[in-house]
């Protein structure tokens, strides 16, 4: 079982200050690159693992995708996602991503935008993910950067010298790490590059494309706080697809 | 075109004292981690780019390989493998990894051990191992971490309440980086680990494991310097496969 924290009222009420809260999906930097990785949507059978406010779900329709079902753990998130959507081919769902059954061979693409670094363990939603897609259909996601989670101790050092570094440590020790992010004790999974990539061609998925994310130039002058990201990464986006042909294509 | 610095006496004197020089494979602590990763070679054809003294050369010939054609392109090592090499199956040959040309599909399995970061360029010589390897045929490598080789500055920092980290800086920007270790600027490269994998899938391979190695309990126990190595990761070992069937088998 997930920790429920976005039905914390502190941190629901912290979380909808953000940026990509306030501005959806044109508030997150890493939006242009995970959308570049999307197979073309039209017509197309959509399932959003983590949907929070319905952000992608409501693009995801305009992109094209005939439905598109929502999951999320919260009910105070599912409750502002249905206020904020006048969509009848959107549905959402509240179920926790490590206990969720999809029915089978029905999607052509399962989204999920960080939310997996809240799960206790990859291999039941890997695994549900992989069953619920057709034959062909594509896994794309975005977690937190293991270089990011790995320390107990999460920050920022300067040496000697004035060099700026992000601090790594523990990053084999993986399992539960507790933070202060928007409200006191979040708890998020650290698990190696190698445990998620593995676990993810494990459940029968071939990777795709892998993207460490970082800003570019053009965001950096336009959002220079953006900067640090340069430095290390923050977010993994990954692309992977269940093998086979959907049989409607050349 | 790759810096020779094998060739370099200082260095070669300084890395012929290295536990994995003196001991070979035996020395090397990630060897187990990469022996459990390779295919079966019992009568199949294995090439070494990158193979320094030929440890892996003579090693592969004792799996069962029918012979092993070993690269490299230091004259100093080549000269110190043949030396300790007593096998008409085994060919070694001088060649710089980024200009390389193997025959065509000829090869079961293309292995490198810790050269690729020495290198300008990976496209290259993912797409001439993939050319080089029979349908089904396997690449498996070691490289070292974009972690370790990120920073300009590379090394050990502790915060204010006596925390040891591993500094991360400079991740997104990729290319050449200085150090001194074993002798004055030693030129590696550094990618992140999206464009080490986007390059190998890109090339046509198929991504079969990734494991950014760390120590087993048991040889801290026996080895207690090894401990810093669960820290942060600094070696990344891949398996990849060229699809298709290599028709001999079941």
């Amino acid at each position: 079982m997930s920790q429920n924290i976005y039905d914390n009222q502190a941190f629901f009420d912290a979380y909808g200050q953000l940026p990509r809260s306030v501005h959806g999906l044109d508030g997150a930097p890493e939006w242009p690159a995970i959308k570049a990785m999307l197979p073309a949507l039209n017509g197309r059978k959509v399932v959003d693992l983590g949907c929070g406010y319905g952000w992608f779900c409501r693009a995801a329709r305009e992109l094209g995708a005939s439905s598109v079902l929502g999951v999320d753990l919260s009910a105070k998130m599912l409750q502002k996602a249905r206020e904020m959507t006048r969509d009848s081919a959107i549905e959402y769902r509240q179920d926790d991503l490590n206990s969720l059954t999809l029915p089978g061979e029905c999607a052509d693409l399962i989204y999920s935008s960080l939310a997996l670094h809240y799960l206790p363990q990859l291999e039941s939603v890997f695994q549900q993910a992989y069953q619920g897609l057709k034959p062909g259909g594509w896994l794309v996601f975005s977690t937190e950067h293991p270089v990011f989670t790995c320390s107990p101790h999460q920050g920022w050092l300067v040496d000697d010298q004035g060099n700026r570094f992000w601090g790594v440590s523990d990053y084999q020790a993986e399992g539960e790490r507790q933070s202060d992010w928007l409200a006191k004790g979040v708890i998020k999974y650290h698990r190696t590059l190698g445990t998620t990539i593995n676990c993810l061609l494990n459940a029968g998925f071939m990777l795709r494309h892998l993207q460490e994310w970082g800003p570019t130039t053009r965001q950096i002058a336009r959002l220079p706080s953006l900067a640090e990201e340069a430095q290390r990464p923050m977010l993994l986006l990954i692309a992977a697809q269940k093998p086979g042909s959907r049989g409607d294509e050349e």
